[in-house]
């Protein structure tokens, strides 16, 4: 049961990453029947932009949970160091975007 | 039979797709199991840059093969229509990168 | 006097601006120079990753004054639309990193 | 002259990058005179497309110029160096952009 309810906490970007894995599965199909390597290529691209998604989807979940909670229960150092690893990980985006 | 020699052609991305999956499978397990959503983007923008690798390697592999076979075919239009083709992808990549 | 207070405020990103500027420059004295396309491609490639850090900087100052300064007010309605614009330039990064 | 017909080649791209640095006075002013700093971000990230789109246009120019020449002039060695390097740049794309 307590799957189901953290699953629920970020239920569209498992949506995404569920869809993300099955466009995989169908980018290798499409190398296995040689199609051709500019269409594989878009699709990789469009998986791309999918994990974006998710990831942004991630995020503001984070925010809206995680962040809030410790600003709402005034947990100063708490909130601090979710700035901070809110900072780092605007950093991460900007090197794997 | 076949299948392996298509695989073979885009073997090393085929390699990273296949990681990709792997690790995404691994991500949903970590909100499953409600991991941290810092730990959980950190993850999937992991995923993305090995997506990117993984394009990478399908356009070498074109450029290699096709474009490189159209070439010495000397096939003028067939030269023709590969190179816009990359074109597009370039922009493509552009706008999905 | 005050815009020198802002600039200090901004201080590293203002610099990325300034040399990203400078960059741009030499890439058009490149392409007068008719300079070999795939090193312009190289260096304005160069300058986009310096935009990337600029922003970075930008939005890591932000959450270090803006919203740290409107948590410690606990003015509640300020600190909720400053947590959801960071969620929508986290968004506008997706598209546009 | 000559540097006119230079820039006449890559004119969209020159366009663009003069554009950009336009962009980039603005941002710095909007710095000086304290604007948000959520807005600089979107002006950022509104450079970096920019340049993205820049760098497309060179790239494209350089196939239907460089790459296009040495192709028809049935000079293989040189084709075979200038499709490694557009491999690199790929390369260098999937890290920069």
């Amino acid at each position: 049961m307590k799957k189901q309810k953290h699953l629920h906490k970020h239920e569209k970007a498992v949506r995404d990453l569920k869809t993300a894995k099955g466009q995989i599965d169908a980018i290798i199909r499409m190398i296995e029947d040689d199609r051709y390597c500019i269409d594989i290529s878009t699709q990789i691209l469009a998986v791309i932009s999918l994990l974006k998604k998710a990831n942004t989807k991630v995020l503001k979940t984070h925010i809206e949970t995680c962040i809030k909670e410790a600003i709402n229960a005034s947990e100063e150092k708490t909130v601090e160091s979710k700035l901070e690893e809110l900072e780092k990980t605007i950093e991460y985006m900007e090197k794997h975007m």
